[in-house]
């Protein structure tokens, strides 16, 4: 690891933990093999159960869910998105509302994270970004290109608004104090999201990139941490050794938790192989949080590798598109077989019909989805997302009966 | 009024008032000149204060609200529209879930109310349809006509469906037998929407054959009523003697309720002074209706002129496109001015911040339009709704202290 550049100045950092946030451990699985815990991570928002599911509400709002219907599917930390709050309404007006909570109506709660906004700038030149494709089409709908990367400097990244063309700048300081205005109780460090299938010499470079901009951010954050915790974004894509090193690295810096980020690889099975490499490397004092990953087949696999929360806009994306989760697989719910489908909840194996999604059947929702019917999306999304929610919830009581 | 035919057989048939319905008059005003009175609609499921707001809900469902949020809004009776069901997802589709009720998930209520289907047929080939254009979107954007209405006889119509372009026919029975598939607790006989503007010999023969089609759909409905009740529809344009004809002959029929149809004329003052001559005319100990007209102004001066309910889609879809209801007045919340409104809720009058949709701001509206976030229409309808069914609480309230 010598080849790798020493930590800036971490040595001048102050402690972090700001007051209010508190990650606690209520049980450890015995089960032979298993990482998996039960904890808390207490906000100044509310409690974070963990395992847990975190949503993404990227305008800050889940896909047509109200927060009391988000509440009532039991979401306690949601995800928003700095680059597009930049973008609209402007990190600005959200801080004259008084942050975040306040903007979105939920003064009291429950918590929010927000990424840095280096994720969606450094994909918009991609094809792997989930938001993008939606980017891109409603750029070209106001007849210019899609938001543009311009420029990556060790100062930070330039690039084009995709919803007006002006230019924007992103540096570790300013992704941080635009996170401060938004007020989320969890923010991420500005970090570089190096395209894949590069060589190793420049992996490992956007690696140490990374952690210049991460010790930068952390800076920013802990000269006004407020009541805000911040986590550190392990990177390196698939390769053990730059994993390892940044670990090394970022552990060594006073973040609030640990999320692994970058590239993990091109299958489930791969992102598992190295999810069970990272996770038993980080610090197991902070949570350890999976960005942007939240399949249900992932994270029951993750869960025991020890993660403990799985943030992804996948539930409700897929919900959008006609797909629901249900304890039998996914179902299309546009499907002609749907239409007829009556005495039938959207998942037979919920717990209870009336809990599962208004008491709906799959007739009523074929229906709706057929006929665009805006109620479609909002019964759509609470669904994969209270599947979600209560997923979790089983994964807890197994592992406290050292079931996982 | 002897150049009108006779009422087709009326004695014959049995009186009408289905078990579980029942109008029951609590007030009536006693300011001078007032008509407005106090009441409450009994239906098999669920009571309907009146005067009331009835929202429409086209396609089975409020735009983006779930039958939980509309009873937080206080709806309490829905209009669906059969031609719509009929389309998509099918009559039988809906009975064979065991009617609209079950099929929308609330088999308890509140109550509902559909139309015979004829109103929709009838303005797919005029521009006076709320719905037309975005049925004739659809049908553009699927490459063919919108729907077209073929022909009217003696028997009923016949139309080209906007969906998939298939020749569907409507008769008084098929009508009848239609909403009697879809079980709402209120329903509408079959009548003409003549085109407006026409001679005075052309409406007095659409009235007559209304009243030809309203008996047959009467008949086929009293052959078995179920728990359902019946509205005859009034008839005559804006000419009065025809209106007074159209009164005289419908109330010789056994019909639970009395609602006012066709055109009102070409503005509010226009429409009021009709309403003023025609109300009075009507059956009291019936409720009386006014079809399709509910934007509040009309409704604060309807009141008082006797009418007991109002349906619209007008709440909602102002609602969709931006303009927002207040106490004093509307507002379009896409206006640059609102992004910024941020300790304002929608409606600074209404009751509370919090009971007005959410407790969200001007501002966090503002920016989830602009976004085009789904949550937009959920909460936009809802607060539309809200405002409309607080307004008429204030209306019963000011009639019980014969302030109205």
């Amino acid at each position: 690891m010598t080849a790798f550049a020493i930590p800036l100045a971490s040595a001048t950092l102050l402690p972090a933990t700001p007051p209010g946030f508190r990650f606690e451990v209520l049980h450890e699985s015995r089960k032979p093999g298993s990482r998996a815990r039960v904890g808390r991570i207490h906000t100044p928002h509310g409690v974070i159960d963990t395992p847990g599911f975190v949503p993404v509400g990227t305008n800050a709002a889940l896909k047509g869910m109200t927060n009391a219907q988000a509440a009532s599917c039991g979401v306690q930390l949601q995800f928003c998105n700095t680059y597009h709050l930049m973008v609209h309404p402007g990190v600005e007006v959200v801080e004259a509302a008084g942050g975040l909570h306040r903007f979105m109506g939920r003064p009291d709660g429950p918590p929010l994270i927000t990424d840095s906004g280096g994720f969606q700038v450094f994909s918009l030149g991609k094809e792997t970004n989930d938001d993008a494709p939606e980017l891109k089409r409603r750029a070209a709908a106001r007849g210019r290109n899609a938001g543009t990367l311009l420029s990556i400097s060790e100062r930070g990244v330039r690039f084009r608004s995709y919803r007006d063309g002006t230019v924007l700048r992103l540096t570790p300081e300013s992704a941080v104090l635009a996170q401060k205005s938004l007020g989320a109780d969890i923010i991420i460090p500005l970090d570089e999201l190096p395209p894949l299938n590069v060589t190793r010499e420049r992996l490992a470079r956007s690696v140490e990139l990374s952690h210049r901009w991460m010790t930068r951010s952390l800076h920013t954050h802990l000269a006004d941490p407020r009541q805000q915790a911040m986590y550190g974004v392990v990177h390196g894509g698939t390769d053990r050794q730059l994993r390892a090193h940044s670990v090394e690295y970022l552990s060594g810096l006073p973040f609030d938790g640990y999320a692994v980020g970058g590239s993990l690889g091109r299958d489930r099975d791969e992102m598992l192989a190295l999810l069970g490499y990272v996770l038993p490397l980080l610090p197991r004092e902070q949570p350890n949080h999976v960005l942007g990953i939240a399949d249900p087949a992932s994270v029951e696999r993750g869960v025991p590798l020890g993660a403990d929360t799985f943030d992804s806009c996948f539930p409700t994306q897929i919900a959008r598109h006609g797909t629901l989760l249900t304890a039998s697989g996914r179902i299309h719910i546009g499907q002609g077989k749907y239409k007829s489908q009556h005495d039938c909840p959207i998942d037979p194996e919920a717990a209870s019909g009336a809990d599962c999604c208004d008491g709906v059947s799959r007739a009523y929702m074929h229906h709706l989805y057929k006929q665009r019917e805006p109620l479609y999306e909002t019964l759509a999304s609470m669904h994969n997302v209270r599947f979600m929610m209560r997923m979790m919830a089983t994964l807890r009581e197994r592992i406290l009966a050292d079931d996982l």
